[in-house]
């Protein structure tokens, strides 16, 4: 087998078998196939595509170039959930300690945060004492004990996947369905998920700008999990203005505590309880859907999802009693709000401009290797569709660095848009993919 | 300038300024563009194609990575002949001396055969003596007293041609139209044509097996002149069978030489007559294509075009008694005829078959490196449209190893096809491509 019979081939439109498949993932994870020949085939993918087969195929072969997460230790089914990407998403946050509280095992690999999109991990370690790098044996001991655990990923896990990705970073090969929806399902499936729910983002903070390619991406990975047996169903979901009010470590962290008290913000709630449901139905958990919500709601009302949150960081060895004195979690110097320049209706608030503006006040990393600063970022107090006076507070930013706090208020100004007419209300649930059986 | 953003825009469809082609050629010529970037985009190239602008851009940037031939010693325009490759052409042998003894300077950078194509070079070395590696001030001064010389392609034309090539072959990006005729034209304005007549081939033994193909690469080859300034005729020729009947170095030499005596091949002379023509009249040497082909015959019947090709053989060291004594040039061992298996008339003599036998008799290189040997190769006794008895010679096999001359003889008898009506008889000259204004 050659790799250039390979690019040629996907160049003229042709299939690829399963051997080549494999011998491409294999060859190239093991530095074989030379990156220049992986690059002219990830190019004419994008152009020619995958067809539904060698996307699963794909997925499954990233899948095997490195070890799997074996959660056979965890009894029941483990649900795992991903998400595109967005601004101030916290869900995370408040969905892993509101399913285990429902008793659905959560063994959740997390990333840290890169461009305009926060991380997981990065969020809790603005929670003081909170470790994310649990041995393997301590990481399903936690879940089998507390029901939940969250860790950084790491490891052997999926490495081809690594490897591409890095690639199709430096070769404009990113945009493309078939390798982001494999790129994803690859790293699921090797962290052990047994049934997925898919939270893909629309809008101007997401990754898809437009409906028709993020009902594409998710009708692309939904497929991959009927192909490779696992349950799989995708939501999407808006990102046009950032989610909640908090976009930053720390703040996202409270933000996402108020929710599990019951406070937080509406689209914020709303979103944790349809993909909390999804998650309840597929791990067997309920019935149907509005059961599902209404055990969640339930056990956010009666405080049992809060408690297992400050359970899930004392076993982590973070300080529980955060969840009642924020004051223990890190706090910027300087708190600024930013006054409407007119009076009107919030139409728009670019989300990616807001993750943009929290990067630059140190809350998100332009480059992997960047510190970031836990305390910094904004609090968005007008939302879309909000009616605000001039000289009324639209954000607050939070910052260490009043020199950043100049660029980031601007930034912030740039993203809103006011206009005089109140804007149609756009649904957070743009749509549904279910599985396929 | 960042290349991602190059490969972005090409990929997208859109065109790249001058400055970016400049940035892309330099950076990867010297090696600050790693190959992956340079493979994505040229696979991007692939399938978004390049303008005329682009096109003729990137083929001055490729033409401007190394040096130019100074060509400026030489009085006269300077016209040079570029075939896209075929089997059995040996028109350069014939070309050089006809056209030079008009009186049109001929100095001649030629290659060597790879593949299924012979090279002028090769054919030149069989010539006991002849030296093909002339310093440059030995070059000038030659053309400026005997009116031709013909040297190997050497030092630093063009390298990132030879870059980029190298890459493409590997990275399944060679047939893509903008990239071919870049490649044949920087290398032609690098060797110091002022004119340029190209000879585009199309058929079984050519690089373009459709006649669509042949005219779109004709027609950007010739744009790509009108854009640089070197007028630019671009003819499409007959490559379906073998050019003449020889095929291997010392055999098309001695064709070449009975040419030049009036007792060529037709189809030969004509190619010649029809292609000298050409270079005539871009030359300044003649008012029409009529004009110059008259006084190309005159040239060939008077002796003084054969007269020429001695006088070029002596001043480069060859042996000029060569074209009176053919005995003076190699000759293999054993000489063995291909009787036809059946009577008919022949259908097709598939050209790149005939190159492939010729190539395993060790007149063509498999690989760059490999040695050649001049004497070996074939002479076609019939060509498409003759009519042959089952038992006649089809063609003459002339070898040195024996176990070779079995394979060969099997290509060959696969190569022919006979059939029992007489075929239509396909032009020598399928078109021509003007030059642009």
């Amino acid at each position: 087998m050659r790799m250039y019979d390979l690019i040629l081939k996907k160049r003229e439109g042709r299939e690829l078998t399963t051997a080549e498949i494999n011998y491409f993932i294999s060859g190239y994870n093991c530095g074989q196939i030379p990156d220049y020949q992986a690059a002219a085939l990830l190019m004419a993918i994008f152009f020619r595509g995958l067809n539904e087969r060698e996307t699963a195929e794909l997925t499954m072969a990233i899948c095997d170039s490195g070890d799997r997460a074996d959660l056979s230790g965890i009894p029941g089914i483990k649900v795992d959930k991903h998400s595109t990407g967005g601004v101030g998403d916290k869900t995370t946050l408040v969905l892993v300690p509101l399913v285990a509280a429902a008793g659905v095992p959560v063994a959740k690999m997390s990333g840290r945060g890169l461009g305009h999109t926060g991380g997981t991990v990065d969020k809790l370690e603005s929670i003081p004492g909170f470790n994310v790098t649990l041995q393997p044996a301590q990481f399903i001991e936690q879940v089998r004990g507390v029901g939940a655990a969250v860790v950084a990923q790491t490891g052997n896990l999926a490495p081809a996947d690594k490897k591409l990705y890095a690639l199709r970073d430096v070769t404009a090969t990113v945009e493309s369905v078939p390798l982001i929806a494999s790129s994803v399902m690859s790293k699921k499936i090797a962290a052990g998920a047994d049934a997925i729910v898919l939270d893909v983002k629309v809008g101007s903070g997401a990754f898809m700008k437009d409906t028709a390619g993020a009902f594409k991406l998710a009708r692309t990975m939904v497929e991959i999990g009927s192909q490779v047996g696992r349950r799989t169903v995708a939501l999407i979901t808006d990102m046009d203005q950032p989610l909640g009010r908090a976009v930053g470590n720390a703040l996202e962290v409270k933000e996402a505590i108020d929710t599990l008290k019951g406070a937080g913000p509406p689209d914020l709630l709303e979103l944790c309880l349809v993909l909390g449901s999804t998650m309840l139905l597929l791990a067997g958990k309920s019935a149907s859907l509005e059961e599902g919500r209404s055990q969640l709601k339930n056990l956010l009302a009666s405080g049992k999802a809060l408690e297992k949150f400050e359970e899930l960081i004392s076993a982590q060895g973070g300080d529980p009693l955060v969840t009642s004195e924020f004051s223990r979690l890190p706090a910027a110097k300087s708190v600024q709000e930013i006054p409407a320049p007119l009076s009107g209706y919030v139409q728009s608030i670019n989300a990616a401009e807001v993750g943009h503006s929290a990067m630059l006040l140190g809350a998100g990393r332009e480059k992997k290797e960047a510190q970031i600063d836990l305390s910094v970022g904004l609090v968005l107090n007008k939302k879309v569709g909000d009616s605000v006076q001039a000289g009324e507070s639209l954000a607050t930013i939070h910052a260490n660095n009043l020199g950043q706090l100049d660029v980031a208020r601007e930034t912030i100004l740039q993203a809103y848009t006011i206009g005089q007419k109140k804007p149609e209300p756009r649904p957070l649930l743009i749509g549904t993919v279910p599985e396929r059986i």
